[in-house]
């Protein structure tokens, strides 16, 4: 037996623990292991898989990052390639990786990555590769699962900072807008905003109207509190207004500022207070993961194995009940899921008093 | 509407928390809040009840310990006296918080404990009065719940103390022997082992063998791996052994010296190797909530405040699928939530290679 | 015996914790202790102290922020005002100092600052106030010490965030370019590139070179090293080029950008690598100070009260080979204490291989 | 140009920090750089000496441990070795080491160590060979410098651990007596009492009255404060009373016990009040230095270089005044700095109202 593991996408903090259990375990069953390099992008290559052994993962566990690396643009199905003129354009070049994995005798694919990596694994399913997908993203937009790895640090970051900077904001009388990750879901600024009690959150399920934040702060101001913090998500958006995403993508235009900086300026405005903003960035992606998500990681990697043992192919192991389960990557692939409404965090948030915007 | 609330029982990080959340929560509704000080002992005295506002929960999420204090012995079934020759005797005295209840008008009372408070919670709601529980404790070991508040921290302060301790094992060629909580159930041994990927994990559910650990200790040797890590739960035994549990029970001889030293002992005797134990102790106990127990414990507390408004007694709110529930409190009183033999963690640490003793 | 205490600026980690030392020190003595809220803003009100007591003082120790609060623009020798059309104007108003104090039978000051403060300070002197002054910024550019609060905290904020960033850079194969505060100082980047084993630090002490940082960059490249970590402090400019610090005074205009993000395209530009910047921004200010810096700030803030008692006016103190010492505050006023360019940190950087942009 | 590196003693965070900067620093200068691993003992094997190169101290500086292992028992002076018989004896084999730098071309060792390591290398240098010495122990016992590398890391760790014990000490209302190291100094415990404002702070230095503690005790007990926090260094003893430092020594009986747990017990009995003891141990020793330990280790590893490069040999390298100085090792062998009972330290933690047992 011989599988391929690969890291798909951003980073996430809990990548190498599940690198590292899902090696050792396919290891002690006697198996052979590699790894492709910065996903995908080694295939095309020479040197297309590297081997993973017992000394490979020795004390990665605790480790961000990706000992595998990590690229984007490397969707074999859309593979970018730079044309004369320095534009991009893209090619299916996925029949490279189903034979490189034929040639090479690899038997399964860990496919670990976020919604991008399983709408990928899905396809590669389809022409013929065994998959098992471990969910992976700090956002925690994979539906299907309880929680992805990297949610937990992601949500910690966020909190510790948010802890930081709240002290200035009230030594110094401000108003601290903190702009959090989550470009489609709300997940990291609605947790982050909860376990910190701020006094506004602002997620992409629910537009937001400036009139209401401004209500609300003022009416914090008439208790005698004299500072706010926003907590909000790089995808959230004024009711009617647009979308203020940083872009690093080739051929598009890079938007100035994100949606922390327009509210700081737009709060400050009305509000007549000071303002700051702090964009929390990278610091969510990078660095050891959460005792949370060492665990899961760990869990994950494992159970990633033992499907395979069991032949139970073109799943993806996530987190249920405490439990590992097994769902379809099928009924994963190309969906995201958003914070529900009427979920028990939402209830929560207005039930202590944090203004959602509205 | 006037509630009141009660914090059980041993020390567990996230109390706080599920305190501010039910105190605003309720207080937003329109509702009188008041606190048990000292855990059902100071309903004996002229003062029972500490009125609770906002001002007194504030900033107190991310605070260890309990604002309303906690104390042993505050069984108000079994509530010890001390008789004339200084020796203890106990006695039922819950007609008294019957009483008291009735006379201050609380119509319902939130019960934050773990398995002991839930016994009483539920002799209470027999007597008559309208309880809704949450689960707390570090151990993990209540009924019907994906996990109680308090447990993550545990175990994230003793997957930091392995991961200190384990350089010094290594430079230093020692087995080194962590003792941590969990006196019925190995939750905490078992999710520390497993996210430090110690060598030797030993938990109450599975008596161990001394000679399967020396085992165990001898092939890591073999490898050149010339150090290892022993984590063990204080009320792990030995097959055929005896309990090694400290106690503090008044009446009782302590035993000298826990199950952690004695291991140490053992193991060098049997291996030749140095070797070192530490007890962890009340660090799992005390301290800043982790994120994670923060906003669970906040969650929590908010739901237990939805079920009172809908009049959903006698339930206590769980965390499971990463919503919370509510489950009958009788389902869950006197009983404990052992290690699943089967459970995908167990699995996961055989694995990656743990030795569970056996 | 009666003092004021007065905390000025810009928030530092460590500043509770002064206040409660001296608080603690006088009330132990028998003196009367208030404080100055938001930085001499409330001598011009009808409260101009704040009592404080033990009670006040509890726990704050582990505090960011500073309970006494704090100001922009409360320099009482160049009040600011605002004038009809909107605009701002200054006066002296430091005789309403002088006069409230002696209402008040203050017959000392602590202020606690950063060279701003001292300034101040030294020109209330003059006036004939008596102050003892405690040094006071993350900055650590007050000259005449070892060592100032707040400096420790913010160098290991800036170093756990690279930390954090690097895994990140590394899986990613990025250039990344961390912006920390230092106006005029560069202490915090070249410690925080040190401690971290950063590739390129740039302080405003050595003007840099984008041509020597590209070919610093192409040389770890030809090592196989394909990513690199920028440390700027937010005071350091280009040879011959110009500043980019972010301006928040009244009536100037913001500078779009800082240099982090300047630096970020250039380095792309220049070196056709991805780059992402992060600037730490207020994360550096705020938040539980080390213990390091608790325990230097416990101790200013007790030196200040020695130093009052036995009539040692007019003094800064100090820390210097691990003791406290006192200066004259007329020696510190106005002066910035920059990275002397032949110190052993600058030494070691090089040792080590720290490009500093030359 | 050839050097060794030494680390010897106990483990303390911060020796692989300083194990880097001084490889990096000696490679870049062209030298050729070999570790002794586990302390003097491979001097007397087949294979002497370990080549460092830049890729064996990547990723370092942020780790526990010291990648050149430990030993006790490693004094070339007093090497043990075993009797038939079991019991151990000592015998000079210092001349080993002198032959075995001659032949392998070494022209000066580096030594990272404590009073015992500069005790040890002294006498090396009385034998010809050329040492630079590093001050390193958790303790600070050393006399000349400000502070030795892993003390910060030290008390940060036991700060952590107090602040964490506090919250159930408060909830519980409990004496809690934490241990620290420090047997012969008390400056570990000294500055975390003070970094904690804790209750009580008994150190080597100040032999304590049981009764002191007790009246204090009651006295807080009389203000409303229902608990009390007692520091405690391992080598503290009562006026008159005798040690309990546990001992580990070849042939000397292990005393059972240490002092943490006669003063939970004595404390116990004297005030009536329930009481628990936690023996902090090894976490002091292990795990990642604090940043302030990573930067003064990486100074001084750079700085030895820098000695070594000016022939400005059998010194020490010690911090003073934030600057990096050398004095002679032969000043420093055999000495303890103990904590001067008139240093500000001692004065603050009075000022504050801390009890020091007396």
């Amino acid at each position: 037996m011989k599988i391929a593991i690969n890291t798909g996408g951003g980073d996430a903090p809990g990548l190498n623990a599940a690198i590292k259990a899902a090696t050792i375990a396919a290891l002690r069953k006697g198996w052979e292991v590699v790894g492709i390099q910065n996903g995908y992008g080694s295939i095309y290559t020479d040197t297309p898989f590297l081997p993973l052994t017992e000394e490979s993962v020795y004390g990665i566990a605790m480790k961000g990052g990706t000992i595998l690396g990590a690229a984007n643009r490397s969707n074999p199905f859309e593979m970018a390639y730079q044309i004369k003129d320095g534009t991009w354009d893209t090619e299916d070049r996925s029949d490279v990786i189903v034979n490189t994995f034929r040639e090479h005798n690899i038997d399964a694919l860990v496919a670990i990555g976020g919604d991008g990596s399983m709408f990928i694994a899905n396809k590669l399913v389809k022409k013929g590769i065994d998959v098992v997908g471990v969910p992976k993203t700090i956002d925690n937009d994979i539906v299907g699962c309880d929680v992805t790895l990297g949610f937990d640090t992601a949500v910690s970051i966020a909190t510790e900072a948010i802890d930081r900077i709240r002290t200035t904001a009230k030594s110094h009388q401000r108003i601290m807008v903190v702009e959090v990750m989550g470009r489609y879901a709300g997940w990291i600024a609605l947790h982050a905003g909860l376990s910190t009690s701020s006094d506004v959150v602002l997620i992409p399920e629910i537009p937001f109207s400036l009139d209401a934040i401004t209500r609300k702060i003022n009416e914090i101001e008439d208790t005698g509190k004299k500072y706010a913090i926003v907590v909000v998500a790089e995808g959230a958006k004024e009711k009617g207004g647009e979308l203020f995403v940083r872009s690093k993508k080739p051929g598009q235009a890079e938007v100035l500022g994100g949606i922390g900086e327009h509210l700081e300026k737009a709060l400050a405005r009305k509000t007549g207070k000071e303002a700051r903003s702090l964009v929390l960035g990278h610091l969510q992606r990078g660095g050891t993961p959460s005792t949370y998500d060492r665990l899961i990681s760990l869990r994950f990697g494992a159970a990633a194995i033992r499907a395979i043992d069991q032949g139970d192919m073109n799943k993806l192991v996530v987190l249920r009940e405490n439990s590992i389960r097994r769902i379809p990557i099928s009924e994963v692939a190309g969906k995201v899921k958003n914070v529900p409404l009427e979920s028990d965090t939402i209830l929560t948030a207005t039930d202590i008093g944090i203004n959602l915007g509205k």
